[in-house]
């Protein structure tokens, strides 16, 4: 963060209370003074106290009723607004009836950031198949944080690691139908949204986008699949046009190692593993998911409730670190424009 | 190599002439003390010489007539079993008239091999085009040795680096014709091949293979692809019915990296570049490439003929050194069972 800027607070989600999330940000606070910017947690504190108290972690939990009070508390507790739960939960048993706060954590964070008394919204891993049991109506948080929004349709996932920025144009379907549903303007779209976040939200001057093909060695000249010239070779030359700096299609497996990656600053990828593959084998603990498209901030960790572990006291907060400073981190950058 | 056991030499090949092989075979000569076997080329020595003359190499060139001669001279000069090119070439230009004395270099190559008068063959790469319209009738290397060695079909290529070996099921085709591809049988014929490579060649006693989803999240249940219900799981069952420690499908994306590499000492992937791109993210440099299937043992550097680079005398052998090691190694471990 620049020196100098005073931002608001970062509001961080429940997610899963089954899941590591609130082991993680009991975690986060106790490793504030590793740049993670100043957070509150929409959570019920007698749950996350009890939690604390569980794994032998010293985090005062402070309940707070506006996110202008993070400020005062920070340093000393972990500030908490508070949403209840429908029903208790032990780590690791899932209960659909939670749903509702679950959702009602997220919609809420979004509210303090579209109201400026959050700087961004970090958003803990929820559990699908439990949200959909208990009634929720999305896919997953990214399409709902765009329906809050009013920008469904627009939104973009980007994952971010240490030297290296991935964005899937192609998310959560199948591998057979993610190559049915490239098509020349979902490129187009996505890579827009690209470099505007990288100028915007990353500020760098002048994003260079690399683009993957879809094929083995990008087709070979079409003697290994046409996508790359039916496709996405059009696209480069739309966003070219469009005075972006995107370069391909390339070889997806010659993109990834340390000099491939000097050479851009993000990634646009053809597909969920193509993207993911690389990141997580690059930096599993650390990586970030971020939503771009949208008016508000919002990051969240690349991992998921990991339920199999919650409770155990051996959940890694890397990811959940990493992702509360990039977002206080983007905020910056966007005061700055 | 284990201690006591004489190994024959290792043959290499001349590759492309246009490319990269003449030079990276010098160098990986120059740094022989560096755990590099004894090799000898099959390539034009005039045009060696003239090589090393031109990137002010000091390789003394002995041509040699066979194999045998090799102990007596490694040492001191680097042995060569001339192999007549049509036309002497450029670097960088190629000339299909060479693709006959290209060919001509692997099959003697795989004779000594059969013959045993070399431990294995190793391949400088080859350009595919230049081969084409220089009339070679075979897809690439592989399949011609599979050809030479009445192996048709058997072939399965193996990339691996330092802690990483990865097995495509599917390879060197489009990916939607890729995934069209796949079958319970192929993932079980390839699985037992590797299963069997593990055992004799890479004297792992009991060989973990790890069996790699196709879909985001392996599917998630059918959620995002049915291949991992239809296919994939029904081959591991299979393969595990076959007495094979293996597992799976798994996520992808959470499959590479160093925690993860631990677990298994191969992945079957399911298509070309879920093998490459992990491995290439982690060992651009030092990969291998390795034909199991074959009476013979065969590596090649795990890159193309660089004719863009060739002849500015920027080529990295590291690859190449780490297939004439690893050869040398398999032929090691073949013998000590």
């Amino acid at each position: 963060m620049a020196a100098g800027l005073i931002l608001p607070p970062v509001a961080l989600t429940m997610g899963e209370p089954a899941g590591i999330g609130g082991e993680i940000a009991l975690r986060a606070w106790l490793r504030r003074d590793e740049g993670v910017p100043p957070f509150f947690v929409i959570d019920d504190p007698d749950r996350l106290a009890a939690l604390a108290g569980r794994f032998g972690l010293t985090v005062p939990i402070t309940e707070i009723a506006t996110p202008a009070a993070v400020g005062a508390y920070f340093s000393t507790a972990l500030p908490v607004l508070r949403q209840d739960l429908a029903v208790q939960v032990e780590p690791g048993y899932l209960d659909p009836a939670n749903a509702a706060a679950v959702a009602a954590a997220i919609s809420r964070a979004v509210g303090f950031a579209q109201g400026g008394e959050a700087a961004a919204v970090v958003t803990n891993p929820i559990h699908k198949q439990a949200m959909y049991e208990g009634g929720f109506r999305f896919p997953g948080h990214t399409e709902y944080l765009a329906y809050l929004t009013g920008q469904d349709g627009r939104e973009v996932m980007m994952l971010a690691a240490p030297g290296l920025r991935v964005v899937p144009v192609t998310v959560h379907v199948g591998l057979v139908e993610a190559i049915r549903s490239l098509s020349r303007e979902l490129i187009v779209s996505v890579g827009r949204v690209t470099a505007t976040a990288l100028l915007r939200d990353f500020a760098i001057t002048r994003p260079r986008l690399a683009v993957a093909g879809l094929n083995p060695h990008a087709g070979e000249g079409g003697a290994m699949g046409r996508e790359e010239i039916d496709i996405i070779a059009p696209a480069v030359a739309d966003l070219v046009a469009a005075g972006i700096d995107a370069f391909g299609p390339l070889p997806p497996d010659t993109l990834f190692h340390p000099e491939a990656r000097a050479r851009y600053d993000a990634v646009l990828c053809m597909y969920h593993d193509q993207a993911l593959i690389p990141l997580k084998t690059v930096d599993f603990h650390g990586g970030v998911n971020i939503t771009l498209g949208l008016p508000i901030i919002r990051t969240s960790p690349d991992h998921g409730t990991a339920c199999e572990i919650a409770g155990t006291g051996t959940a890694n907060e890397s990811s959940l670190m990493a992702a509360l400073r990039l977002a206080a981190q983007i905020a910056a950058n966007r005061r700055a424009i």
